[in-house]
């Protein structure tokens, strides 16, 4: 039996800091639970002298990744540099010596993964990479391990704090998309360039990974489609609540017969659901299995010490497996490699989804049958209108909402709307997700 | 490598059913994900002639019992008899013959949990228990592997969908305590004998599992204290509604320096806190870990294919123990044996909480005062009043929120009410939660 699990750690930014926190601070809670020290041997940051909230007089330390990388002692190397370069070649490095690998660079395994899973499964190594999803919820291990004994029907997640905290603050307050990111940045939820996150771009990052566990299918970012929160006002989000919706950005993925579905928009829930009432920069996924029925997990989604929880969790799993012998005993995305099979993406214009539409229109006799009669042509049916006399630059706005209709048919009617002459301005148009019943 | 694995099952009702309908029916699915084929080599029931949705045609049955524990063929014995004997001696026996454990047997487990554990412990097995609480939650695992950096701070569960369906169903439609049992015994939902569920017992169990898991603390039903829901009228479920509130049959476990506070009863808590929205049939714990925070795990808590998820992932588990040759890699009980530590749990007379009240009083000048005057010799802060008009036996109902109040204390102060002359029936009073505030 080994006497220490010796881990590397390249990167000391927010997580970095948090995960040698805990291995430091927390090293005879480990210990009582794995029964050996997990010995935090190195870690490399660019910037050795930014000071941090933890006493590294005991670690080694280096200015250059490529140390930890090659550093013989390492077992399990902890990759939380970020970014596709130079992260994916010292992870790819690292397996090639046989170093186990935890990450949380969702982006990277969304874009680079097949490549990297399948060295890591050549070369006989686990990786893992909890905190690459939900921050410190532990959904990842929940969907290969807890729901193992399901056929998973469908995914809803809320799976970016930043978007989630904007979203909420907006809706709290009455305030618009810029005041709303404008006061994320202060308060450190939102980057400088706050696009990844608002743009939906992270979150599509983190269903890849999630479609890819769920349905044992290869990782499919690119197909999958993506539209962020930016054109929410608070006009949309004050009509959703009377209408009784929260506007929350939702990954979705789903099961349709031997296809699946993967998107990610802006999505209006009903306001009793509890995924309408994850706010702030809370995370949470709803996993429908056909065996367990619904399944939610929640918590903080990012974050110094929730992120490094779960690294640490990895860690901790990935030492078990060490000590005991049993590396590789889950396989990293949920199925045996050969039992992994392609799935058909359904592309957005065939799906169909309730939606609302806020048309900006003038206020004279006549636009609403105007507007009707397109709609009708394209087989939208319309289940309720509401027209108030708020005008806004000269237009009132006409909020309907509709049944169930193909997004290509609104797609075309939207256009054709858009160019009536009584009609100001761009059709707003957020969809509607009338499935989340069973809870 | 093993070629299979060979599970034995013993007790074939509502979940070794759905056990064994998973089992059978995703044999395909499972292997995907494990390799080699979970084999259900053997199966008994007293009652083998009663119809189930399940082809058995492939499984060899018997009514004794005692044949699958002998059985040398069986690796994984599962059993979901339920009670404590004669499950108590099959399972020990099993465990004496090298064999692995699954059980949902909550009961079992909290009152002789430490000999089977310990058993299992010194013969080198592993026995695995996620079905025993949460149902088809994978909640046990999220404590014992997903939060295994964190030390947990306190868990607030709602682990009896029974009892919740009951205050859900008194809650939406106005009706007693009788009236939801009688239509959650028509519905199935609860038994001819309620008593575990609503009495709190049940849940208690539970509660004594997921305490000795987050603190490391040997298994301590005995010291939890125990109040079931057959108290609450539609009356306080009305008052509370008035005052922002709903009532929960509440698990609430919590570190208070070196000791613990362990307790189940009804609970008002916050309407919009995400426990005051779980509802119906669902289960759900909140855990805060001092690395990750809240951390909420939401889903079915009973029923035969959420159960028999749960039943499967821990055949998994330890199934990719065998194959891979890591048995034991996760404690029983989170912590290593030699890890484990005493905890001493406060008394109930020494904890502290806020609390509704309802007096009975006649509608006579000076008797608030009277009330007052004795809560306040016992230094117990009034927080707010409601005295409605609604006569009910000619006596009113006075209702008044505290502030943080000692149990003791109230105990004495409601003693002295109850006996003054102006005060009709018994005090109700139930705590409220205010350390809810994270969510």
């Amino acid at each position: 039996m080994r006497r220490d699990i010796k881990i590397g750690l390249i990167g000391m930014g927010t997580v970095g800091t948090g995960v040698a926190k805990i291995l430091l601070e927390k090293k005879g809670l480990l210990e009582l639970k794995v029964g050996v020290p997990l010995i935090l041997e190195q870690a490399a940051d660019r910037h050795l002298d930014r000071p941090r909230p933890v006493d590294l007089s005991g670690v080694k330390l280096t200015e250059n990744p490529e140390d930890v990388v090659n550093n013989p002692k390492i077992d399990i190397l902890v990759e939380l540099i970020g970014g596709y370069e130079p992260a994916r070649t010292f992870i790819l490095k690292a397996i090639s010596k046989g170093k186990h690998i935890v990450t949380a660079n969702k982006a990277l395994l969304a874009t680079f993964g097949e490549e990297i899973f399948s060295a890591a499964y050549e070369k006989g190594v686990d990786i893992a990479f909890e905190a690459s999803v939900g921050g410190g919820i532990p959904l990842i291990k929940g969907i290969k391990e807890g729901l193992v004994a399901n056929n998973i029907e469908c995914m809803f997640g809320i799976l970016n704090g930043t978007a989630n905290y904007i979203l909420t603050k907006m809706t709290d307050e009455g305030i618009t998309f810029g005041a709303a990111l404008r006061d994320a940045q202060r308060r450190g939820y939102a980057e400088a360039d706050p696009r990844f996150d608002v743009e939906g771009i992270d979150t599509a990052h983190k269903l890849a990974i999630l479609t890819a566990l769920a349905y044992g299918t290869p990782l499919n970012l690119d197909q999958i489609y993506v539209e962020g929160i930016s054109y929410i006002t608070p006009l949309d989000i004050q009509f959703a609540r009377e209408l009784g919706y929260r506007i929350k950005l939702l990954a979705i993925s789903r099961l349709r017969g031997k296809d699946i579905e993967t998107r990610v928009h802006p999505t209006m829930i009903p306001e009793s659901h509890l995924l309408a009432n994850v706010n702030g920069a809370y995370n949470a996924l709803l996993i429908r299995g056909d065996s367990v029925g619904d399944v939610l997990f929640y918590g903080l989604g990012a974050g110094m010490m929730p992120a490094g929880s779960a690294v640490v969790s990895d860690i901790v799993d990935l030492s078990r497996n060490l000590i005991k012998g049993g590396v590789q005993r889950v396989p990293a995305l949920a199925y045996m490699p050969g039992g992994r099979k392609k799935k058909s993406v359904i592309p957005i214009d065939n799906l169909e989804s309730c939606y609302y539409f806020r048309f900006s229109a003038l206020d004279q006799p006549g636009v609403l049958a105007k507007i009707a009669g397109i709609l009708g042509g394209y087989k939208i049916s319309i289940a309720s209108v509401i027209q108030k006399g708020r005008k806004i630059r000269g237009s009132v706005p006409i909020v309907m909402l509709t049944h169930r209709a193909k997004e290509a048919y609104v797609r075309q009617a939207l256009k054709e709307i858009d160019e009536l002459e009584v009609v100001r301005g761009k059709t707003v148009s957020i969809r509607m997700e009338d499935n989340l019943d069973a809870l």
